[in-house]
């Protein structure tokens, strides 16, 4: 039987059963190498304060690097008796250490050290994540400059609507992963603040040195109130949160590009490398990886609607309950790295088909609007030239004509007097493309402003 | 270089990161002995019909039950490049068979062969779940019988309200897991429809007997609609639903003992060998198990979340997305599991403190409703004598007085009329107890009877 | 200010800030026939039992009919001070009969009476969700008559895969709403169990006859734990569980139709009367219904959701969290209802075209599964023949030709000796239609079958 | 018939169940102010470049006046086949005005138009929802001010772990609520860009000045892809995370006050205003206004599950599903908003029972990590002086002590040597909290120094 560190008061040993259902190594083992810091900058403050003699800190910090480098190459024993990663690797140093290790936890308790560690771990998987977000909106940018000239339809209701420029399509996505950086660097920040040192949650009595810890780890602040950091979860619930919403971008995009590949749409060209077939259907070539990331999206919104469950009433300080943020936080950062990592392989190895897309690009009308902005440009009302212009593409579905342009210039006439001579230069869709001129919009001159900012932003 | 099943019609590779992002044998390895169970049905079958020779037939039996053995033994290797487990069997069956092997896949589709094994996992899962809330049952039941005579406040809004038996407090939750078990055996019911034979989507040419399947593989009946079956997943949400409600019993009865467990309460002894300790506070002794119990809930709730959002908004029929069902329904099936193992742990070792309960009894005027009732009884409206028991109890804690016993016959009296002589009999929670009388009360009567009933439909 | 039927006790009046936010009336009025049904049947009981006089439950019983006349009229006063609707109508009723009206709150609380009220209204809102299910599996059920014969595209991954009847894919949403049914049946049974007569939590010290007021509201039987019927709300998670499959299975069915309606694959025509237009672009036709039920759906869950929260962790009995339960329970109701409505009419109004679906059809080589069982019809194992089908198709797609029926006798003998003549017959999707032979297929006959079944049952 | 601004295409009109199930304006009417203020920044703006003459642009804002003034005074009629809000202002200045009001809807759709009067509404709400926060700090704050020197107990795992002062326990809820008001800041500036001006989904061929609008209605910048700012709800999911935050620190304040309130704990007197009682148990005094606060906290979650649900998966740009975002933000907002006012009402209205809490402050051996924080101060190892104090608690429970002072000398130093005299100035609640000295602790010097820096940024 593994002796418990905290064993004094316990005259008997903890049931087996509860000992597999308590513990967290077989998860938070992951932790390791952010424990390890954790406590090697512990044990310098110790020191520094005259709780631990500076050779005790060397051994201290030497015996945890030998630990980490044992945990590294596999050369380390897990068991679930010694319940967490903590315990492990103070059992490890006392163990090496004899008493010396046992002067580790001095003015600690794993309440604030998991949390230390899970910030040190999430602070780390932002940064990834952030340089993933930035890798895809290389993609997206180069897809924008690849696909430069070619016109999309633009829809809504998943109606035809306008046309709009590739490129103009690709920013948008780029917008997006924009504003999911931004929340990131906001959480980043808010999230930089120490917990080391409230202990169990009242701090103590101990003559410790919040500061030197928060600077040699890296913390912007240290935490104000011992009761308050025992209990905070927010900002794991805060960085799920950031995560989901990019899991939501990537799953409305991956919506779009699944239906791109369909052979109605036919936008799509997917590489074989990144199809799969069917077991039995010999001619099929799946999008899967579109389709995983699309599914994907539950995961990481699921992740966060336990989160958001698990600290829902709970009292000051710690609660056990608080043991199960850490699976869902790790399932999320992994689920959204690895769908960032594939949508970038994904944009950089697609490529729409601009032959498909010009075949059909006079379905749906698309240039109905910006007839109507003729007559607007010419003080017909707003309301007045929609209504004129409905009743044109009424009369084009009854007569069976499939575009604006194939009405005869008396039909146009008829329907409203400035529909005159001039009117045939508005139709069709290389025509609204180009009279497009608001910002923002999908004008040739504008997407041509806005993808020369991205280029110099991410440095292509 | 792993040659793909379905290659046939691709001209490049799979690149290995969509290998990675794809791969579901990390986890459906799990399914192997049901993906067994059913192969080896389809092939009786096909040998029946004469899509396989007996020869043919007996070789895929045989081979298959060697490959669960090395499975079983942890002879077998696993590699991501072939993507699921289904793809891992046949792999293996082709390899020592050739040909024969082959054939297996005769009439099926990775789409039916995969919602056949996890409905059978799923069955057989539910199946342990049933036995465990028994198991529960059983350890509240001989709770209530070890308990009998003890009375305890009851409570709403977590004010002492009236008293109850302890017996009859137990018989509660009780009561809330049949009903877990009577959900669990509608879906179980309902679920109970052989998929296999719908093949990719819309069935086969092929002169399959889907009954025959059904009958070997224990299902009720076979699913009557192809592209139904094919995109089918209410089964496994279902079943979620199942799991959710019960950890939602879980979690309320834990949050009840987390109570009854502190030093304000008092009312519960927990065995240290349930309970852990602190790191730092040497005084601690920690309810783990239960907040372990409540907390997980939040994961159960997440994961029914996960399948909501993940089947929402699929077309017809099978769709990549569905590949994610398995980690949701495994975590909660696992979790739900094994808070049931160790509630019912929990309370066979957990004792109410009879003495600590009793010290206190007297407080919250548990009694002021039945003497409420002793004035109904005397034809006073209920809503006048709610106003004369509340008027008395806001006297008592004015004076300072704890019991409505404490009490003048005099201020009784002068209260209302009808509360003369005899009224003094109806006071104190031992006859509050005693007085109640209807059915499904916490009359000694009732609760001995309901007490009995349950003994003899669990078998005590 | 109003006074409180529970004011004895309390020496100060309740903030008003405090009764705006704790009242429930603004959303319970919506009880109040169903509080009215209960409370005249426990008068009914009262009187059985010598609580009441035989005079006073006549008064009592004809007040509440002329207070549930005057609410319906809109001749009642609701004012937030009041709370909830049960003190409304006990009030009006006081107000009408003085101390008889006092009476009638005998030997309940608004504990059980709110579980017997919402108990009542979910059960007759089961009810008409059923109709509705039955009325949207007629509309199917006649739109799979209406295009007999016609074959469409079937999907998985929403690529082209195999051709299916429509008829067999009306059928396939009939299929799905028959388990809703099923599992509204089962919902509805295990409810039926009244909780009126627990009282606050632990029963009563009065005579009362519970069976007999179950009797007279139509449960089935009697809850028989106090403290588990104050604190269920299982019946009302499950129902809305229910409902959430429904809006799931609407929803996944509004995805492919939204997608039918698009442009590119001009599957459905959807009547002007079931679509609107754009404010700003005068050619749109948008199927906003079908958005909205998709989008809808997303509240359902939501609501599922929030109740799945509110409960979790909560001890016995009654909490006033629980006053939470009924907004998301009406609002899922009401959602789905409508839902259920109008997919019904969008299925009645819409129209497959027939036309442009034929005209597509031979692309994705909808019949290679076919060819592929053909080759193991005649002993080719199926992995190979798999594969000597996907060549096929490779080749197909890399000489440009759309089907493989544009491959020449040579090209497909030389693919396989098996593929010799006959090969022709099999090829084409009106051929791969027919060849279809399993149960539950897309088969003509099959599908034949099925819809007369269904027809029968529906009784069309 | 109400005529549709859409209608120009339409042959026939709109089923009046489709008008009923698609119609918002039951709940977006409430966008009104923010819809006219939009409207009007809009209209100047058209002057501004020329779309409109300054005397049509005069006419249009004193006509969008009007009409607020005619709906704030409830004469303004509201029909569903108007479908929303902004087609009801709109008819009713074409009512005014004729074809001056036709042309307001130049360049512009609903689609920005929505999404601009919702981020109105959303930047005007986030401001009350953060006055409200400091409102609670404040209450927080004197609270704490007003229970200076109180001692209570701390808890982990809900059991006494070490005294803490009462201001300390304050102070920490104002930590959780001052990251929520950074949260709120951070979203606040992300969404604070125009929307409006980006029409439908690709801007207009007219000429407009996104910039002066921005300007006018208070916008940091404009957004610079117009199909990214139609397909938008980032600032909406965010806004309800920000919320479900806040709501969760109120529940777990809400849930320990619950448990304050109870006669176990007997910590907190709450005024009888602000407690509701029981219309059965005469005695009752219930902490209602906290468990709605607790309950509420599912609601707000659910919305945002419900919001987060809602946009998954959809593709560019507006899809009608996106009408289902306003009643979760407006429930969100209503709901946390409503709390924190009630929070603060409780806070100020509450008070601890020092008395209660005295009198048991000894229990549970809150003294026991000062006193292992003494024998480390005499460089005993942590592990080793944890176990030594263990052991001494557990000597207490088996002989029945009750706090470690009640150990003589002799027992302490039989515990360990460095246990001599001056052990017993470090025991007892009043000595641990004095012992304590780290930044962040519970020391007295600690929390008078963080409730200055709180009174000084608080203004009070």
């Amino acid at each position: 039987m593994v002796q418990k560190a905290w064993g004094g008061r316990f005259a008997a040993g903890t049931d087996h059963r509860v000992e597999q259902f308590t513990e967290s190594i077989s998860f938070d083992r992951r932790l390791f190498k952010h424990d390890i810091q954790g406590s090697a900058a512990h044990a310098r403050m110790l020191s520094r304060v005259g709780l631990l003699t500076p050779e005790e800190c060397q051994q201290i910090v030497l015996g945890l690097s030998e630990i980490q480098a044992e945990i590294e190459r596999e050369d380390f024993s897990f068991v679930l008796e010694r319940e967490d990663v903590h315990m492990h690797i103070e059992a490890a140093l006392i163990e090496k250490l004899g008493d010396v290790g046992r002067k580790l936890h001095t003015a600690r308790s794993r309440n604030d050290q998991v949390a230390t560690d899970l910030k040190l771990w999430v602070r780390d998987a932002l940064d990834r994540i952030d340089a993933r977000l930035i890798d895809l909106q290389r993609a997206l940018c180069a897809a924008a400059e690849r696909h430069r000239g070619l016109i999309i339809p633009g829809y809504t209701h998943l109606q035809r609507a306008q046309p709009v420029l590739a490129a103009h399509y690709f920013l948008a996505h780029l917008e997006k992963l924009e504003r999911d950086r931004s929340r990131l660097a906001d959480c980043c920040k808010r999230m930089n603040v120490l917990p080391l040192g409230v202990a169990a949650l009242a701090g103590t009595s101990l003559p410790i040195d919040r500061d030197f810890v928060a600077h040699e780890l890296g913390f912007e602040t240290v935490g104000a109130n011992s009761l308050d950091v025992s209990s905070d979860r927010d900002f794991a619930l805060e960085a799920v949160f950031v995560l989901a919403l990019i899991a939501e971008h990537l799953a409305g995009w991956a919506e779009e590009w699944i239906l791109w590949s369909t052979q109605e749409f036919g936008f799509l060209a997917l590489p074989d490398a990144i199809c799969t077939g069917s077991s039995i259907m010999p001619q099929k070539k799946n999008p899967d990886v579109l389709e995983l990331i699309r599914g994907r999206a539950a995961r990481v919104i699921g992740a966060l609607t336990t989160l958001m469950i698990l600290v829902k009433g709970l009292p000051l300080a710690y609660n056990r309950d608080l043991q199960e943020d850490k699976e869902p936080v790790f399932d999320a950062f992994d689920t959204v790295e690895a769908c960032l990592d594939l949508a970038a392989v994904v944009v950089a190895g697609a490529s729409l088909r601009a032959d498909r897309i010009a075949e059909r690009l006079d379905e749906g009308f698309l240039d109905a609007t910006t007839l109507m902005e003729f007559l607007i440009q010419q003080e017909v009302p707003q309301r007045t030239a929609h209504a004129v212009i409905g009743r044109l593409v009424s009369q084009c579905e009854s007569r069976g004509l499939k575009r604006l342009a194939d009405l005869s210039d008396a039909d146009l006439l008829a329907a409203h007097p400035s529909l005159g001579p001039g009117t045939r230069e508005r139709l069709g869709v290389a025509n609204a493309v180009q009279a497009f001129q608001s910002y923002g919009s999908t004008a040739p001159e504008q997407v041509k402003t806005q993808l020369q900012r991205w280029k110099n932003k991410l440095g292509l």
